[in-house]
C-alpha cells in the first residue's frame, strides 16, 4: 500500500503515525473504505434499504465519465435511447437462465394506488392490484431485445447499436456503498449484428474502450480476459471482463462485455431478411461499466489520509487556499480569485476555497477529498507574485514555490504527471500482486500464509477436482482468462 | 395553424392538398400529433403500460436540452445529485397536501423476490414481502427533504441548491407519448434558503431560466405568471408556470417554480442556527421542466408535413442529400462528403444521407423529421461546386441555389433566421389567440363558438360563481396570473 502523506512525514522524524483516516488500511480495510466514503462526501446511505444517495461530490465524478464515455460511444456509432424502468414479469420467464442467473432479486411493482390505511398510514390499495406485476430492471435484454423485434427487419437495419445510461436495480442483502446497492447506475449499450463475427468484434471493440478508459481518465490499470463458464453472464456464450485489483488484494470487476450469441434473438424473435433474402436470427450483445467503479476508484488509489483524484476526472482539479491575515485577507482573497480565473479560462477545474474556516482544516478537507494539486497563498508569496503548491499523490515532498505564470504553464503538465504516477502505481500493485502458480496446492499454501492479490495459474486447473474446496474455503472465484496469454491462463482471486 | 408545404405548392395550382401527414391537424388535432411522433421516430408506446421507448431521434432532443439546461443551473450554482429512486411509503403520509395531491397514483414495490409459480411462469414471493412498502418516486421533495435535515446545520449551509436529472412515475390511466406517460423524464431543483426572499428570488430566477430556454432554444414563446391557489402545486405557497399555446388553443404547463414556504421544513425538520445563532426554519423551493416539453415542441412546431424541429436542439440542424445517378454516384458522394465534414468542422450537426433508398422517400423523411435545412446536390451542382437547400420552415418557396462556400458561410444566420422565424410565429399565433373577455358569459360565448386559445380576464372574475359551471362545461381551467399585467389578469383555457 501506498504510504500516507503524514506516515511519512512522521516516519521520518520517527514518530507514531497519525492518519486522516481512521481507521487506516491496514487495521480494517473494509471500514476504512467506508471512512473515505464519508470523508470525502461522495455518498450516503439513505432511508430507503439498500440504496444510496450519491452527494454533489461523487455524482461529479459520474457525470465526468458520463460526458468522456458518452462522446466515444456515439463516435463508435453508439445511439443513445431510454427504455422503460419496470419490465413485465412475464419477459423474464422467457429466458429461463437470464432470470434464474440473477433476476429473482428484484423490486417487484404490484400495485398502481396507494390509500388511506384509516390510521393515518397510507397502505397499497387492494382494488389497484396489478395483473401483471412489474420489476424494476436489473438489467435490460429482455425490453430492449422485445423493441429490437419490432426494430430490425432487414439487414440494412443492422448494426443496430443502443445505449441507455440509467439505474438499475438489483434486491442485495448486503450492501456497501458504490460497490454493492440496490439501486447503482450504468450505461447499458444493447446491439445487434448480423453474425458472430459482428458481435464478437463490438465485445473486444468495446472492452477496449473501456481499457482505455480506465487507464486513460480513470488512472488504473487491470486484467482483460475472458470468463470461465461458470462466471459468464446468464445467458451469454462468452464474456469479456476486465478485472482490477483493490488495494487489499481482492478483484473488482470494473466492466463486462457479453457475446449473448442468439440466446436472445431466439427468446425475442430478433430476425432479419439477409442479403440471401432469407430469415436470420440477430446475434446480439450488451456491455456496461457502472458507479461500482467510483467504489474501485477509492480502493485502488485512496491512501490512510482519504482519496487521490485521478486529475482527468477529478470534480477539482486544482483547489486554492488563502492564508490570510487581518492586514492582508482582501489583497490575498483577490490574487488568488485571479489566479482562479486565469486557471479556469484555461480549462482546469477550480476550486477557491474562500470558506470561513481555519486554513489547516481546509487543507485536510483538500487532502481527504484528494484533490489533486493544492495551492496555497499567503502574504509573503503574494508580494513576491508566486504560490507554493502540493501535489496529494506525493505529499509534502512535493512542496513547491513557484511564480503564478510559470504554474499556470505548467499545470497541465503536472496534472499529467500525477495520473502517470497514478496509473504506474496501481500497475506495479497489480503486477507486484499477481503470483504464478503450479497448482491447486500452491494457491492453498498462498491464501492459507495470509498473501494478498490474484494467483495465476494454467486454465487446465479448472479441471481439478480439489480446486473447489480450496476456492470454496478462501471464497476465491475464477477472475478471467487474460487475452494476453491466449486464454490458458486463469486468474483466481477473491473478489467484490 | 401554418399551411403545411404541399399545401401551400398544391393550392398555387389549384389542386387538393395532399399532405405528408394523415389526418391534418383540421381534421384530427389529436391523431394528428400521434402520427407526427410516429413519422419522426421520436418515440413508442412500450409492452410497459403507459411507459413509452424514447428512440434515438427523440431522446437526441432531450440530451440536447439537458446539455444547455445543466449549464445554466451551474453556473447559477446548482449542484447535480441523486437521491434513491425508491421511496417509503410512510415518507408520503407525512405531508398530507402533498399525497392528497397527486402521490396516490404512483407504482408501489411491495417485494423483493420473484420465485417459480411452479406453472412455468412466476410470481413475487411471499416470504420477500416488504415490511414497508416503497413507492416509484413521482416527485422528491420528500426524500430530498429527509436528506436537506440532516446537510442543513447552519446559515453557512446555506443556500443549499440540488437538483437531478431522473426519471419519475405517476400512474396515469389515459396516456399520450411524450404529454402524459406514466413514466416521464424532468430535471427536479431542491433548495433551500434562509428566508421567504431567499425562495422567492430563487423562484423568479430559474422561472427567468426557463423563459430564456424555450425562447432562445426551443424557440416558442408563452405565458410566465403565478398560479391560482386551486392550481398551486399540493404543499406550495406558490407556484410559477410557463404556459405555453398549442396549435388548437390549448395550453400546455411546459415549466413551473414552486415557493414551498415552510411546508416541507416542518414536515421533514430542515432547520439552521441563523447569524443569531437561533434555530430558524429553512424555506425551500423546487422546480421542473419535463420530457413533456418535447410533445409541446411538436404541437406548437409542427405542420401536416410532419415536425419542424427549432435549430438550436435540433439532433441534426442539415442533411445532405446526394441525388446520383449511375454514372456519377461516387463523384457526388465524394462532393458531398466533403461538404458534410467542412460543416461540422464548423460545429454543425449534419446527417449525410447516403442510405440505399429513393430521393424522394429520403427528402420526405428529412421533412416529416423536421431537419431544419435540407441540402440536395446533383451532377450538376457538383460541376458548379454549388448546392440547393430549402428551408423546412418555409418549404419550396426557399429553395436556393448557392456556391459551397457561401452556404457554409451563410449556414449559422440561415438557422439563426429559422429559429426567430419560428419564434415569432409561436408569439404571433399565442397573441392572435389570446381574447380579452369582461365576464363569464363572454367566456362561455367564445368556447360556444368553438373559437380556440386562452382568454383572459381581470383575476376578480374567480369570485365569480357562475365561472364554475363554464369551466366545468368547457374543461377550462384557470392557467396562471401573468405577471406582465401585475397579477391582476387571469387566463383561462383548455389545457394537456
Amino acid at each position: 500500500m501506498n504510504k500516507p502523506v503524514k506516515q511519512q512525514q512522521n516516519q521520518k522524524q520517527g514518530k507514531k503515525p497519525r492518519t486522516a483516516i481512521t481507521p487506516t488500511r491496514e487495521e480494517d480495510f473494509a471500514e476504512w473504505y467506508q471512512q473515505v466514503v464519508k470523508a470525502t462526501d461522495m455518498a450516503e446511505t439513505s432511508p430507503t434499504r439498500g440504496c444510496m444517495i450519491i452527494k454533489p461530490y461523487g455524482w461529479a465524478i459520474w457525470e465526468k465519465c458520463q460526458e468522456v464515455f458518452d462522446k466515444w460511444l456515439k463516435d463508435y456509432g453508439v445511439q443513445n435511447a431510454s427504455f422503460p424502468l419496470l419490465i413485465p414479469m412475464s419477459f423474464f420467464s422467457r429466458e429461463a437462465e437470464h432470470v434464474d442467473g440473477f433476476a429473482k432479486e428484484c423490486a417487484v411493482v404490484t400495485h398502481h394506488r396507494l390509500e388511506s390505511d384509516g390510521k393515518g398510514g397510507l397502505q397499497p390499495a387492494e382494488n389497484a392490484k396489478l395483473e401483471e406485476p412489474y420489476v424494476v430492471r436489473p438489467t435490460s435484454e429482455t425490453i430492449i431485445g422485445d423493441a429490437m423485434s419490432r426494430w430490425v427487419q432487414s439487414y440494412r437495419d443492422l448494426p443496430l447499436q443502443l445505449n441507455q445510461w440509467a439505474q438499475v436495480m438489483r434486491w442485495e442483502m448486503r450492501t456497501r456503498l458504490f460497490l454493492r446497492t440496490a439501486e447503482f447506475f450504468w450505461h447499458e449499450g444493447h446491439n445487434a449484428f448480423e453474425d458472430h463475427e459482428g458481435a464478437d468484434n463490438d465485445c473486444r471493440h468495446v472492452m477496449g474502450l473501456y481499457e482505455k478508459f480506465f487507464t486513460e481518465y480513470l488512472a488504473f490499470d487491470g486484467f482483460v480476459g475472458v470468463k470461465t463458464p461458470e462466471e459468464t453472464f446468464p445467458g451469454a456464450n462468452k464474456t469479456y471482463a476486465f478485472e482490477a485489483m483493490m488495494q487489499d488484494g481482492k478483484a473488482l470487476q470494473a466492466a463486462t462485455t457479453h457475446d449473448l450469441g442468439t440466446t436472445f434473438a431466439k427468446t425475442f424473435n430478433i430476425t432479419y431478411q439477409g442479403r440471401d433474402e432469407k430469415e436470420h436470427l440477430c446475434h446480439t450483445t450488451s456491455w456496461a461499466f457502472s458507479t461500482r467503479t467510483i467504489g474501485g476508484l477509492i480502493m485502488m488509489h485512496a491512501d490512510d489520509d482519504g482519496m487521490i483524484m485521478p486529475p482527468r476526472i477529478a470534480p477539482q482539479q486544482i483547489i486554492i487556499l488563502p492564508v490570510t491575515k487581518d492586514d492582508n485577507a482582501q489583497a490575498v482573497e483577490e490574487f488568488c480569485e485571479k489566479i482562479a480565473d486565469d486557471l479556469k479560462a484555461k480549462g482546469f477545474r477550480v476550486k477557491l476555497d474562500n470558506r470561513d474556516m481555519r486554513t489547516p482544516d481546509k487543507m485536510w478537507d483538500a487532502v481527504k477529498k484528494g484533490v489533486p494539486i493544492r495551492v496555497e497563498v499567503g502574504g509573503r508569496e503574494m508580494e513576491a507574485g508566486q504560490l507554493t503548491y502540493v501535489r496529494r499523490d506525493i505529499g509534502r515532498d512535493s512542496k513547491t514555490t513557484l511564480k503564478v505564470d510559470e504554474f499556470t504553464n505548467q499545470a497541465e503538465s503536472i496534472l499529467d504527471d500525477i495520473h502517470d504516477t497514478m496509473l504506474e502505481r496501481t500497475r506495479k500493485f497489480r503486477d507486484d500482486n499477481t503470483h504464478d502458480v503450479a497448482n491447486v496446492a500452491d494457491i492453498e499454501a498462498f491464501y492459507k500464509a495470509g498473501k494478498i492479490g490474484f494467483v495465476r495459474a494454467d486454465v487446465s486447473i479448472l479441471e481439478d477436482s480439489a480446486l473447489e474446496k480450496v476456492m470454496g474455503e478462501y471464497a476465491l472465484t475464477a477472475r478471467n482468462m487474460p487475452n494476453a496469454d491466449n486464454g490458458e491462463k486463469v486468474l483466481i482471486a477473491k473478489a467484490y
